[in-house]
């Protein structure tokens, strides 16, 4: 497995300036969004290039749940600017943006599908070599600044994919809990479902040593490689800081100690996930943000309707889990408990009813809206959202237990109402 | 912090000849020593390099436990060969002999002191771009597929340093359980008290945080940069697998659960230590190893006298950690926890004589020598064992207790015996 390079620490923030002379850069691209633009934590490297002379241009323009067009504009910039490193401050859709953007620049003839995921794509293996990334996340949840992966809106098609190639993983990941005590409550709080969901999907992901096909090359192996010794580790680590500090970090922006802790958690489940992989709850997720109607979230300063990526993923996981726990039952138990259950006496055969009954009281007590049918969906939707689910193989393929159109279609029904 | 691509499982070995392919390598240098190149672990390399028609030279001639004219032997052969790429097939002497050969190699024109740690060498940063290196580690201790460091013995000086640069840390190490099934028991018990160490070292290590002074460039930070939250997760992670699965893994070749997770544990360990450093078991190790006199340690097939580099780390592990304890305590008493002791009665100023009890009963219960007297050293020998841990200062200085030359000396007088 591959782990991107992290830096860790309040305050780091301030040497990215020598970073970027120490990559000998002369015309580097920062990439944000409009929100960020006017806080901290752009601010801080804005300081840190003026004080070491790097010659920069701005691109704040990033789209909050990026679009493929709004990745073709990015990429446009990109394209002009002739920039030889990047920077990318902000969540996952400013890190996501500004890696698709360093790849097409970097690969100017290559036509937009040839990089993203097939089938919807034609996910060809990147082979020209990119420019350095540096990526600082301001959010503790998408983990984007270890991975090599790009999620975008696919609109005509409403539905979510992706790029996933080791190529477009950062250089170097900047991670300053300083930049999370300007998140608002509700962005904590979707930004760490997903780190949540990372955890738990990856820790139940199908085996590596399960996988099949087996690629009789290793240059050909997935990004996602299914669960394994190694992403094991980092994802239960992740999991047992989620527990202990995901409510407070929620609680109390001045909490800084649970928001460091969630900061890192971060990076730790992305790692985890960005080898072994996640399945159903990011799968089903593509098509709760892809057809969202009218639902705005709270926190979310845009101008369009939006199903932040956290919650499409987490709305699902307590009918995920207690679907795939009759494999490894045994490690949806060890979930529970970190989540806080007593398994004392709990029977084996019960571990995903345990799972899924612990992860709806954490959501109720953190005030998370009533399933699908909160967010604007109801029955009659269930056939699209089954279709959108169907062509993101790439992850739900790493499902302990494979599904069919009807176990999706009940997965999501049972996630209508969760309380 | 920066982590080497690892890749483990059953048989990943027979890959290596597509991996080489893979990297466009025209002629390999194949790196091992005498007693492997006849078993299994180098057979399976030869095996996959003619599968794939990789052109190859083999040089068998390291040296168990290094020196400087070992090193210079290898880099010879290197430099002659004109290679571009490096396979290491062995343990901790092998895969830093390749570090060595392939930074050399690439350094034509350096002398052999510039990159050796200073104030012994010049500890110049390393500019050149290496070839790729594929460690194929066979014992599981030193986790040298995963550090940027090599380490020698230098006859003249009889001390032990070596060079520390992450420009030398292998491309990508393959870690293949099979290997391990030939060990021969005290190699696996000495390379297992190397993870043992590392662990508890780099988890008790002075905190990244508190090092001073703080380099002013991030380029010029050490390899070493202190404990941290992440070299935490490793290191713990690390002690648990030693604490389940070493004395299982000491006492039957067949145990291959056993020696499957503690070759794992070598890598997380060298993950953790590679990035948090080690301190003093290691400092005080390197004279405890270059002034070795007749012994012979048993199931080493060796024509010199040699302490074993995990033997001459652990024999001070309980005096070292008596002594540090009184700075986080806390972390020597969840060690001695991890480790098997009773700590629900106990106070904390007694955290540093319960860890060393533990470990002293850990050492007896593996039939270890019974301190430095039962390897050749007297009282008379402490002064010389004292300064050959002066020099040391790059992993000393990571004590998180600061140390005298008293300190030191009283440190290998409570070595002389431990039971």
């Amino acid at each position: 497995m591959a782990i991107s390079n992290i830096r860790y620490g309040e305050g780091v923030t301030k040497e990215i300036g020598m970073d970027l002379q120490n990559l000998g850069a002369r015309r580097v691209c920062l990439m944000t969004d409009k929100n960020l633009s006017q806080l901290p934590p752009v601010n801080a490297v804005l300081n840190s290039l003026a004080k070491y002379g790097v010659n920069f241009q701005m691109y704040d323009n990033v789209r909050v749940e990026p679009t493929d067009q709004s990745f073709l504009d990015a990429i446009k910039f990109a394209k002009k600017g002739e920039f030889d490193a990047y920077v990318a401050v902000g969540g996952g859709s400013v890190i996501d943006t500004c890696k698709a953007a360093n790849l097409y620049a970097s690969s100017p003839a290559s036509d937009f599908l040839d990089y993203v995921n097939a089938p919807i794509g034609k996910g060809k293996p990147v082979t020209v070599p990119l420019k350095p990334l540096i990526a600082v996340p301001t959010t503790a949840g998408t983990g984007s600044e270890t991975t090599g992966v790009a999620i975008f809106d696919f609109k005509e098609l409403k539905v979510k994919t992706g790029i996933a190639s080791r190529a477009i993983k950062p250089t170097l990941g900047i991670i300053d809990p300083l930049h999370t005590l300007s998140m608002p409550e509700r962005i904590v709080a979707n930004s760490g479902f997903d780190v949540l969901c990372h955890a738990l999907e990856s820790y139940t992901a199908l085996p590596y040593n399960m996988r099949s096909p087996c690629p009789s090359n290793p240059i050909n192996r997935p990004a996602y490689q299914g669960s394994n010794p190694i992403s094991d580790v980092w994802a239960l680590h992740a999991l047992r800081i989620v527990a202990k500090y995901l409510k407070r970090a929620i609680r109390n922006p001045e909490d800084r100690e649970a928001r460091a802790n969630m900061h890192l958690a971060s990076a730790f489940a992305g790692i985890g996930f960005g080898n072994a992989g996640v399945h159903l709850c990011h799968g089903m997720s593509y098509p709760i943000s892809g057809l969202v109607k009218t639902y705005k979230p709270k926190d979310y300063n845009v101008d369009h309707s939006l199903v932040p990526h956290g919650l499409s993923v987490v709305l699902t996981s307590p009918a995920v889990f207690a679907f795939t726990a009759q494999i490894h039952p045994e490690r949806h138990l060890e979930a529970a408990e970190i989540l806080g259950a007593d398994i004392r006496t709990a029977r084996i055969k019960d571990a995903g009813f345990i799972l899924a009954d612990t992860l709806r009281k954490f959501l109720f007590d953190l005030n998370v809206d009533d399933g699908l049918a909160a967010i604007g969906y109801s029955k009659a939707d269930i056939p699209a959202l089954v279709k959108g689910t169907l062509p993101q193989e790439r992850v739900t393929k790493l499902s302990p237990r494979p599904q069919t159109e009807d176990d999706l279609s009940a997965l999501f029904e049972a996630s209508m109402k969760l309380y």
